[in-house]
């Protein structure tokens, strides 16, 4: 597992993150993701974390950076599917997603991207 | 990692198979997607597969078993972004995915979905 796979939906990139991220997979995430946003003009990002258990402060940031990286090419991150621990988490440890905004569920997550393409 | 997540777009499911499956894993979703397919009422299921480099015989039994469950429940079952490398392997072992359709993409899939239902 070397690559975290980035789907394109319409003018959406869907990334589902499944497994534990380290540093050399979170530096490819955001070299494909960039990547990927210029190729197939992308205006929105949707960060799916349902399958995350634990955000610590190494994704939180990560995650950030990235909504930074998709900002600057002109594409708005939206992380979906936060379990309710980890959203209790973040709070308790202070940590801010910040520039993320989030949204319940990658349906959500779209109709969100939109509003704001309008 | 004990779940893989699956996202609801629409009538449609998506599941991003980004690990190795083993017993525990596929049952689990199986599990998930059919009570899933029930719960949102579901017309149509992909499955991505663009992470997978190798597709052996317990992924491919899995994937058609899937499948079939799906069938039952009045879905139909689109098979994403399997890579070129893993098509050569499926013909050379004579692997076949029985009773499940393929598509380039998760937006060449959509439209076959959608075919389907209309």
């Amino acid at each position: 597992m070397d690559r975290i796979p980035i789907l394109k939906m319409g003018d959406l990139l869907l990334v589902t993150i499944q497994v534990d991220m380290h540093d050399r997979l979170a530096m490819a995430l955001q070299d494909d993701l960039t990547g990927r946003i210029v190729k197939d003009k992308a205006r929105g990002v949707l960060i799916d974390i349902s399958a995350l258990d634990i955000v610590d402060s190494f994704i939180g940031r990560m995650i950030s950076n990235t909504a930074a990286m998709a900002r600057i090419l002109d594409a708005r991150t939206v992380l979906v599917g936060m379990q309710p621990a980890v959203a209790i988490t973040l709070v308790e440890l202070g940590l801010t997603l910040h520039g993320v905004r989030t949204a319940l569920n990658v349906e959500q997550g779209v109709k969100l991207l939109r509003q704001q393409n309008d």
